[in-house]
């Protein structure tokens, strides 16, 4: 029997791994960035482990970082999200395909399309990643000096939404007829022009495609701030956040779900899932090994100038192998730079050891042996932390096909992770209803 | 010994035929807008023939039609062409992939990078045709009442051309040495940063993606006007264009040649692809015949639409078995209307049959059987009338397999078309030189 509620695995991977150091790691594919043939093996390999969804990380510029430690790392550049996406749909046939597209530097008609071609190439496993973009770098490449202020993104975001869904309804389900004989390809009752005149955005309409066949794509959303956290509560199917432990994890995930009560929406119609970096041993110990050697192949050039983003503060003229001094206060992120305080007093790490952690990946992991790790992760879906987990590997393949083999199979024989698909979309994946036509059904 | 100069053939289509009357035809899948594998299977056919592209009309708006003429065609929705052609890339390994995208109503930066990605993903398959989008209702879909009136969008498009093809030279093709001991993973001697301000656009780069396969993808353009055509000239790799006969295609392709050599360019690095309608019959007749039954299948309220359109004037008032009475001037395009009122006279057409040959499509076909239509193709050839042809299937999957196991064995038993692929890439294909990247070796 298995247990009442499931894990949802997304896989959230650049293509040669999220660690900046990975593709020195032995058995590493440093060319995957622009290799079709291993993104192929990954998501195959995925999909026989029944993942819910593959995600690829997505930047709408080069990394905002010095050149120096730029060039260290194999994250400035990549496939773009919707051709590689579209690309996997016609070698898989369940897995779910989440991109990223952003509120801010494109258009609703553009986006609205896209996904739902998406949707209909994969046959109903598109998801958007609703993203306002909040890196400076992409608007200078989008015409614009000046980033748009945090809240007027929030804003714009929403309208975005509406319109995207709102073409997304341009046809009802059924409006096709295609009756050959009466030469009638669709019902003109059943085709909808929005005609949204809104402070941001002016949308006509109808869209030049059908109703996607998950009627919308699942949207989700990563954002953490008050404005992002009630715009998922709003409007996402699914969330991806970054929460450092179990503690901060139960909290946020009240917090969501509470507002989605407060809205009149079921708390299961939107699943939260925190990224993991999980680094997987036959022991312990081993598992604690491979993390220490990933790190190793972060270059100290491209650590400090990470370390120093983060504490918002060049940290790179002090004594490498001596402890992290004290830091002012600065206009950086308070979280991220109290987080690396912290985890640098925690395991008394050096500032070179802490440069290359933060230069690596520094988020929520789960370093131990199969068992371990679906322990912890039993433990974040019970105490309601989470729904499951955005996983994230730390190398590949190797960090990849130990998951799969070793903690999806000790998942499964728990009961809280499928060994099948059941049902054909994303939405059945997740768990979710498949949203009705608001301007023929109502919602 | 083959001919020194060789057929060029792209596959301009719709998923279920670029005639509005097709999905009635007997054997057509009216559902192919929205089945993948119908396409799949087309364009693998395609490849088999050794056709040199794959070319998917599009839109960015539903046709500007009555709603009364609109609903009897299967024209007005299908797949998105980025993901379109990107799912197509990993199910085929040779034929070039075309996708359409404007300069009016899309960023710089996001064309640049789709197109870079689908021509990794491909291989160096990807081809862009260029367009300025002359339809006023794409416009209404971009937040836009006006549409941006027509030099302007040439001018607009020429500094869009410079963009685009300045962020696919933002790595040099050796950028990337992924030196795993010294933990080098570019040089970043080989990065160039564009910071282009024009008059349009404003865009910084660097591009987040690797220089593409072919250099530059395969450059297409499509206009006609002095415009149009002097912007061809000075950037396109490939011309699509509508020509009613022979003599009209020779002087469009003294005139663009022409145009080439007075800018320096050698005029065999732009191929000339009029579009052509082929329908074959194993005899002259049984072509004929299969024409006049698929212009029945366009339904009256549909034709007569097009009709009034093409002469802008509604004729729907008029006797649909009587011939078609003297149209005055109007604002329609003048070549259009007077195209129109040549062919009703010529072929003695009623208003009802006019309206279904306009409705269903009337530009230059080539009616007969495979030998027929092969002379024809070749007379164009070498009386310098085209390089080759954009060729329109009347149904599917008939008039494409008709074509693929008829017409191209004959061009073939005569050397004009490659019975196997010789390069890998589109350019290949097209024979076109790779260009050089203009920020590290000139071109």
């Amino acid at each position: 029997m298995p247990h009442s509620r499931q894990l949802h695995l997304g896989a959230f991977m650049r293509p040669v791994s999220l660690h900046t150091g990975a593709w020195r790691f032995p058995g590493a594919y440093p060319d995957a960035n622009f290799n079709f043939k291993h993104l192929k093996r990954f998501v195959q390999t995925l999909e026989k482990a029944c993942f819910d969804a593959f995600f690829m990380a997505d930047h709408l510029a080069v990394l905002n970082m010095p050149v120096d430690a730029l060039k260290r790392s194999h994250t400035a550049t990549s496939f773009e999200p919707f051709t590689l996406l579209s690309a996997l749909a016609s070698v898989t046939e369940r897995i779910g395909l989440i991109a990223t597209a952003s509120t801010t530097f494109d258009e609703p008609y553009h986006i609205a399309r896209r996904f739902a071609s998406l949707d209909h190439l994969s046959e109903g496993r598109a998801g958007w990643n609703l993203v306002t973009t909040s890196n400076p770098d992409a608007a200078r490449n989008f015409g614009r000096e000046e980033h748009m202020e945090h809240d007027e993104r929030y804003r714009r975001a929403r309208e975005f939404y509406d319109v995207v869904t709102g073409l997304w309804d341009s046809w009802a389900d059924d409006a096709f007829v295609r009756d050959t004989d009466a030469g009638l390809f669709f019902d003109p009752s059943k085709l909808h022009v929005l005609d949204h005149k809104g402070k941001y955005l002016s949308v006509r309409g109808p869209l030049n495609i059908a109703r996607p066949v998950q009627g919308w794509p699942v949207v989700v959303q990563a954002g953490s701030s008050e404005a992002g956290k009630q715009l998922a509560a709003e409007t996402a199917d699914a969330v991806f956040t970054a929460q450092s432990n179990l503690a901060a994890g139960k909290r946020f995930y009240a917090d969501v779900k509470g507002r989605m009560e407060q809205l009149g929406r079921e708390r299961d119609h939107l699943k939260i899932l925190p990224g993991a970096f999980v680094v997987v041993g036959d022991t312990r110990d081993q598992a604690l090994e491979k993390r220490a050697l990933l790190d190793t192949f972060v270059h100290y050039e491209s650590g400090i100038a990470s370390l120093s983003i983060a504490l918002g503060h060049d940290v790179s003229p002090f004594d490498p192998d001596g402890p992290l001094p004290e830091i002012p206060e600065t206009n950086a992120s308070r979280s991220s730079r109290e987080r690396v305080i912290e985890l640098a007093r925690a395991e008394r790490l050096t500032i070179r050891e802490l440069a290359q952690r933060v230069g690596g990946y520094s988020g929520l992991q789960m370093v131990g042996t199969a068992v371990e790790i679906a322990d912890e992760m039993e433990q974040w879906l019970v105490e309601e932390g989470s729904d499951g987990f955005n996983v994230m590997f730390p190398y590949l393949p190797e960090g990849l096909d130990d998951f799969v083999g070793k903690v999806v199979p000790e998942l499964q024989r728990r009961g809280i992770f499928r060994r099948a698909y059941e049902g054909a979309t994303l939405r059945d994946h997740f768990g979710l209803p498949r949203p009705g036509n608001r301007f023929f059904e109502g919602r």
